[in-house]
């Protein structure tokens, strides 16, 4: 099961498109504008305040000012499918043309049935295939490629929005607060890197290069003349978990000031995060509490499930940012 | 042979402390004035200007002015040995006194006897435990401590310098100049990434998480009721000849527009970012020529060799930086 759910999350990450602009312009001088006025937006603006005022005690140089974020269900929904999964789903259905063989081999010949519980029924090795056979055995240009058409034309099944309408306006303003404070922000993500990176600089402000996520091994080989990179049917690394700080350290290599995440997927980066010493720390978890405007969903839920990070906020001063008291809106307009 | 050298890659990068400044503040309004006037220099000018000029045709948009840099060779000395192998070899004579063991294995034995021939007569299995003594086995915040405790004290055996003197300046200058005109500057070395992240901030401008190198397989573990991050004797990348696209693949996640390395291990990096299509493209070889203030190799030797790059520079229309010819100075004062 916990495999299983390695598998998953590796399926999945962000989205948004490079084409479209969909990061808001507030109105206001308020940079946290979508942040109910509370004690979640007063300890964010709190602790900016008092790491980015020179001689205050809680001082954090500027090299020093690295905030990691989680992507899936802390930037952007991940409901009812990380939306990685989505994107494989929808390229199983465009690659089949090209695999006669699927109409007789399983979890493909139920997926393209439209029979997604016989398609799981084979848990694990099912989801490895699923995965396999979309993010791998082909370049990693022409994956880029493929990633930004299904941004533009894809929806979500419940919004109709285009995934890369369905970020969190609260966080994206978040990020830009941090920083115009001096903080560098990074993804963290069990979602895949290559996913991500053709999309987050347009939408989060975030380059490729600060996007640490999970990636199968790569090939250097030549076509047709050209130096290409082969992605190859093995994993290489899963940034989920235990692999989060693994992830921060070979990537990023300090450890970060501030975090944010939503699931136990994130509770060892928030664990990394704030049991450092020497300076002011912030973890935040977001709760996603609202089935009206989003999803509610937490310790029961195969996606995002959040147990042990509720359990312990307390103990380590994580913030709970709970969506349907603390976010004004969800998304951009 | 090649996996030796792949090892020995794997040991070794650049060098400088955080304690001490040594970039110079150049005197004149001439950013790179440690370069002769000539081809070279002119070359790396007209690049610069072509590609930041709004309206230019060779015009690149600043977010993907990624410009790459090998260490070893390129940005500091590499001879008589790859300096992270000098470390490597005096953490062995530290660590000593907890291996008793070692007086009666080699190749620590011979290591502690002096006698470094015996000791290398193993090959790569014995390069491999030496590597693995001296980098795993320990956190990494330990290994951040025994680096710059390293830096501040050890000397080169020919020109008594700290190795952290021992950076060449027309590169620094370099660096800067690139910097200045938008774009962002990455590392990316055969050396250990946990070598150099210690001290390249402050010695090249280069923050840590610029910093692609070969690493271990950590493990996120508690010591004494804190998380740690574990280095274990397991290679996780070589980042050196097919493994330098795959690294910069994998961490910047674009295609470098300019790169700069100094023998065949960056072969494949060269062409990966001079072949691609779409903007200018720049790439240059240190050549080694200068016998006198450092010193003359290329196709012959064991550290740093460059043979086929010379060989193919003229095809790929590869700048050489011949040292001698190039650089009216080597180190910084």
């Amino acid at each position: 099961m916990r495999n299983t759910m390695v598998l998953f999350a590796f399926l999945l990450a962000g989205c948004n498109l490079k084409e479209k602009q969909t990061v808001l312009e507030t109105s206001t001088n308020d940079p946290l504008s979508s942040w109910q006025e509370g004690p979640t937006k007063q300890a964010i603006i709190d602790f900016v305040t008092n790491t980015t005022k020179e001689g205050s005690v809680g001082f954090i140089p500027p090299a020093d000012r690295i905030a990691c974020f989680d992507n899936d269900g802390t930037l952007w929904s991940e409901q009812p499918l990380y939306f990685q999964f989505a994107f494989a789903l929808d390229q199983i259905k465009v690659l089949a043309p090209q695999h006669p063989e699927w109409k007789n081999e399983q979890p493909f010949k139920a997926l393209l049935e439209g029979d997604m519980n016989t398609a799981l029924a084979g848990g694990e090795k099912a989801l490895f295939e699923i995965v396999m056979a979309t993010h791998s055995g082909i370049t990693t240009e022409e994956f880029d490629n493929t990633v930004i058409d299904w941004m533009t034309t894809a929806t979500h099944p419940k919004t109709g929005k285009h995934y890369n309408e369905m970020i969190f306006q609260p966080m994206v303003e978040l990020l830009s607060y941090l920083r115009a404070n001096g903080y560098k922000t990074f993804i963290v993500s069990g979602g895949g890197v290559d996913f991500m990176r053709p999309w987050v600089e347009h939408v989060y402000g975030i380059p490729p290069d600060q996007v640490v996520g999970s990636s199968v091994k790569l090939k250097y080989d030549t076509l047709n003349g050209r130096p290409v990179l082969i992605k190859l049917p093995e994993i290489n690394f899963i940034d989920d978990k235990q692999g989060k700080p693994v992830g921060i350290h070979q990537h990023i290599g300090k450890r970060p000031v501030f975090t944010a995440g939503n699931s136990d997927g994130d509770y060892e980066m928030l664990q990394w995060t704030t049991t450092a010493t020497g300076y002011p720390r912030f973890g935040m978890i977001v709760h996603h509490t609202d089935s009206v405007r989003e999803w509610a969903y937490d310790r029961d839920s195969q996606i995002g499930r959040l147990e042990r990070g509720l359990k312990d906020a307390a103990i380590y001063n994580w913030k709970i940012a709970d969506m349907k008291r603390d976010w004004k809106k969800i998304y951009p307009d």
